[in-house]
């Protein structure tokens, strides 16, 4: 009987997977493509000859592919609920919210322990304080779970046994992630336009993180509390920084596209009234 | 003679000049609405009877208004110019580069010693490390300035002459900021939706902010290498992403529209040939 079985061996599974071994968890993998198994099984691995047998040499199975339609192409096939029937099952793919509850109803019913988890890290911080993960599902199933998952990241956040929150949070987490993405690369455009070396650009911006998280902070409470009209920062003056960055993106010759959807949203705001409240004011034309 | 002169006292402009006050300069202020310099009047500052007067009375004059318009309007009165003749003029008003120059341009026609400084720091910061100002412009009147703006934040970064840059580099860093506030507000949505208490989400955001900062610097480094093809979240990835979320926001009901424009720019990204590219590969939408 080994510790672990890993389905899926893209760019995370397979640190995953390497992450567990290294620890002294027994390692079992498979992928759909053979290849990708190839580097594992040279550090003495054992690659599995399918799903099914895979599933079978583990107590606690990991699933971490592309999406939940590829995991649920794997997991129906023959054979596969039925050896997972009293394993736990452990999803680390990304999912909705609908999905993990979709995945955990279907355990459910097959008598397999679920656990939807989250990683919250890139590939190169498993292992490290950097990771955290998510973890929403059966109680039980994670006290089995977890000490292998603290393999992966010495945090593991649980958020109770409502399958979807944890990918509802993990979602939420993203968002904040991906709006700095693209927030941050129309600053590098701005840069680039004005000559200024994006190094000089990113210490800038890591200087202002704390700050930033700060007053986000700041603005959540107020969202929390239901009381948005005291601001620092108005809705006004945040439209106001918008129409200077299209401006200059227009000069300067490059797409002014991301200040003009800011500036779009700002005027909605306005418009309902909102132009003097705190930028946190924003959520309520969000909400329906 | 006293030290310094402030013209507008707005949010920001009015805690400016109580810091000086407070760090031992004699200051003299002056606002378009009498009313708001009243507070000060009480705490033993000078209130001029005009912009002129209090220009008079100080070797370094700062002006923060809404903005550059407002402060044209109140520069370009009879007698101005000629009052800051050999003076240091400080703007701290949020320009746009074309501004900063223009306003340069006609400082340097009268005489007037010019420094574009742009804050990076909420009323509530200033006087605090958190406080940041970036300077360009006359590199002589910073000298003079400078003892003066360490009261405000204690670190000024100088941008050289080039009066645009500063303003550039702030605009940059408000993007990224921008971009973050979007994301988070869209993030606090789905908590909304999702039962999850905000609390637990800016714990969350807050964890992730080191993380997002250092995968933001690997991002910007590819871009100024050139080689974005190595990825560790790839164009593509962050685009289903921001499916999920749109999938969440249609379910739940509340507004798509951010992980819409999101999943749009996305889209051309990989119709560029992008997908497989690291996410820093989105700059080469906005390029001309």
């Amino acid at each position: 009987m080994a510790d672990i079985a890993f389905i899926g061996l893209g760019n995370m599974g397979l640190v995953l997977a390497k992450t567990a071994a290294k620890a002294g968890f027994d390692t079992v993998v498979w992928n759909r493509t053979a290849d990708k198994a190839k580097p594992l099984q040279e550090l003495g691995l054992i690659v599995a000859a399918g799903p099914k047998e895979a599933i079978l040499t583990s107590p606690v199975i990991v699933v971490c592919v592309y999406d939940y339609e590829a995991a649920d192409e794997i997991l129906r096939q023959v054979g596969c609920a039925e050896a997972l029937e009293g394993r736990v099952l452990v999803q680390l793919t990304t999912a909705t919210p609908r999905t993990a509850k979709a995945t955990h109803d279907w355990a459910l019913q097959q008598g397999i322990f679920y656990l939807d988890g989250e990683i919250i890290a890139y590939p190169s911080d498993i292992g490290s304080d950097a990771a955290r993960i998510l973890v929403s599902g059966d109680e039980k199933a994670l006290v089995t779970a977890a000490p292998l998952l603290r393999a992966f990241a010495p945090e593991i956040e649980y958020l109770g046994s409502d399958p979807s929150k944890a990918s509802a949070l993990n979602l939420a987490t993203l968002s904040a992630s991906l709006g700095r993405i693209i927030g941050t690369l129309n600053g590098a455009a701005i840069c680039e336009a004005a000559n200024i070396p994006l190094d000089q650009f990113y210490k800038n911006i890591t200087k202002d993180a704390d700050q930033d998280s700060d007053a986000l902070i700041k603005s959540l409470k107020k969202i929390a509390s239901g009381d948005l009209e005291t601001a620092e920062a108005t809705v006004e003056v945040w439209a106001g920084t918008s129409d200077y960055m299209t401006e200059f993106a227009v000069e300067a010759g490059y797409s002014p596209e991301i200040s003009e959807f800011m500036r779009k949203l700002f005027d909605k705001a306005i418009k309902k009234g909102f132009g003097n409240h705190d930028v946190g004011a924003l959520i309520n034309i969000l909400r329906s």
